[in-house]
């Protein structure tokens, strides 16, 4: 098990395609002229994907994908600004105890985990919150996999004249973004997910005003993305250690996304995998969690009947058949979850679905 | 220049061994079992070179060195809390900045670049210096290459029962710590320098009462140590996306560093390259900068003469031979450095004299 690679149906890490980790077996000097090049590339495809060349930067952040999260807050808010934080998951919730631990004042307005953010809520909510500064949401919200209005809610928060931070960690790569007419004043994502690189960095696309403005917010030299942008600009380089293999690979990834057409051709081929997926899954037993209509085709949350085996059971089952499932993150229902993003396509879910029907064969004999 | 690989005589990232870039070219689920594994390894060999099985615990951060140094100030300092930093070069500053950024309070005894901290005068610091409750320290000053006498500050901050935070960044793996007989509170390091892993992740040895004395300390959700401890603890997985191939590459590094014979092995290997190192650029007109007595075996910093050739065109003209260099880093004189870290033996440094004296007269002919 240690030595067999395994298909990786998780929201990230995933399965990268060989190329990709091949970037990974050469060193780099990271103050060298090369890897400054590959610096370059890498946040000029990152704001290219999202059409964002024209208004935003793309900062790039060592660690994980919540590193840049808080980054953002940090960097964005002043002390005396207020979160307004739209929650219907636990990545929602997490944006919300971030702000609060760093002593922001926060604000959450909820909605159940299987019910998108409402538009229209969070405009009466905005008429009666007049010091909520910043608007924050999950674009696809990996709790569930559910999908957020996205371009409804730019609009009222534009509307409101507040400023909007959406983690589109789970989304970036493959649902459209697009900087020039959405106004989101800056979006989070991490190399991990839709753009199939390998984890270690997050970076922000920030709105290049709001950034020139944040000089000195974040008490944190590490998470502080105005002085990490500043050192882009200087000389091309890291403040600190970047991950220098991570980031060829993203850069790989990101050339690899570009010839597969993009993200609305890596959306066609998710969209496939879902297909596939959830029909394959009803057939055998296992409904949506989610309303089709909101789902979003990045991960599907499976109901886990009372009659099917045990979650661990059909985990290992599957593992020891090449394919790592995800365990579901729902405070309610018994659920469990499958990614559809990675360098996978249908032909690996039709894998996945015999698999499935063998280990279930295999385990209520 | 971006497809041959070059040999980095750089203070990290460095010259990796093709067997722990190779460790990198799979996927791994970060909650699977297997990475689980991988993990409690990689905690439990970091622990052990330094001793600290009976006393410490390893707690690995995401991110470069610094974002494990200021979590580990965030973590352990209560905002009651007040740090006296002992400063001779750049990372010393840094963990003051670090520090006063989150508002902690901040003092600082300095020294020349080109001295080591002096524990008399540390000890007379700390009578007139109640407030004081925790000293950080740079092992190895990367600056210069300098070396802090270790054993005597740390037995100058317990006898006056504060608080030790060292910044082992650039000498953990081969400068040797006793953590069972040298009282540390927290040794900070990454994955990059001696160890001679990929960067992309920090790590901090944390003395167990003191660990479990922080909970809520830090402001920071990414940059809590306790929590991230607690994380390990209850289920061996990490709070948010680990760097995967990052750690297994690290693991792959810390089985060679055994193999090798550990730190002590290491720590001469490296002395052997500084010897080489230094007599012959002796020989080519580039004095050591600093006094042998307190150079570490890390890292070379070179007085670069007035009828030397100007720093670029020498990097230039080395990186073409396939070696890179290092700038220098000090405010005062004009130099360079040199990495003699990395898995690099004595037969690389002779090929670099070779490439410099060729250099040399293609840049003076
Ligand atoms: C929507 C969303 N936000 C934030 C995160 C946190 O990312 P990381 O685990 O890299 O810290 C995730 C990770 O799955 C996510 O899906
Ligand atoms: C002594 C010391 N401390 C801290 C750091 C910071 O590490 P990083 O660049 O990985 O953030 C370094 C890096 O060279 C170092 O040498």
């Amino acid at each position: 098990m240690m030595t067999d690679p395994q298909i990786l149906l998780t929201p990230g890490p995933l399965t990268t395609h060989p190329a990709t980790r091949q970037a990974m077996l050469r060193d780099w000097g990271s103050r060298d002229a090369g890897f400054i090049a590959l610096t370059a590339e890498m946040r000029a495809r990152l704001l290219g994907i999202a059409k964002g060349g024209a208004s935003h930067a793309a900062v790039p952040l060592q660690g994980s994908g919540t590193f840049v999260v808080e980054a953002a807050i940090a960097t964005l808010l002043k002390p005396s600004d207020r979160l307004l934080v739209l929650v219907n998951g636990a990545y929602g919730e997490r944006m919300a105890t971030i702000a609060r631990r760093m002593g922001r004042e926060v604000a959450v307005l909820r909605w159940p985990e299987d019910h998108p953010v409402d538009p229209a809520q969070l405009a009466e909510a905005l008429r009666a919150d007049a010091a909520a500064t910043h608007i924050a949401m999950v674009h696809c919200e990996t709790t569930t996999g559910i999908l957020n209005p996205l371009a409804e809610v730019a609009a009222v928060v534009a509307r409101a004249g507040r400023h909007f931070l959406l983690d589109a960690m789970s989304s970036f790569g493959a649902l459209p973004v697009d900087l020039a007419s959405v106004p989101i004043t800056a979006l989070m994502a991490s190399s991990n997910k839709c753009l199939e690189g390998v984890p270690g960095i997050g970076f922000a696309l920030i709105d290049r005003a709001a950034l020139a403005a944040a000089e000195g917010n974040s008490s944190s030299l590490s998470l502080d993305l105005h002085a990490q942008w500043r050192g882009f600009e200087r000389d091309g380089q890291w403040r600190f250690t970047p991950p220098v293999q991570v980031v060829a690979a993203l850069v790989v990834a990101l050339r690899r996304l570009e010839e597969e057409g993009g993200p609305e051709a890596r959306l066609r081929r998710y969209c496939r995998n879902l297909e596939i997926l959830a029909s394959g899954m009803k057939r055998l037993g296992f409904p949506l969690f989610l309303d089709r209509a909101v789902q979003a085709p990045i991960i599907a949350t499976f109901h886990l009947p009372k009659a099917a085996p045990k979650f661990q059971d059909l985990y290992d089952a599957l593992a020891a058949r090449g394919f790592l499932i995800y365990p579901g993150k729902l405070t309610e229902a018994d659920t469990f979850r499958i990614g559809c993003i990675g360098a996978i396509d249908e032909t690996v879910f039709r894998r996945l679905l015999d698999a499935m029907e063998d280990s279930l064969r295999f385990l209520r004999p």
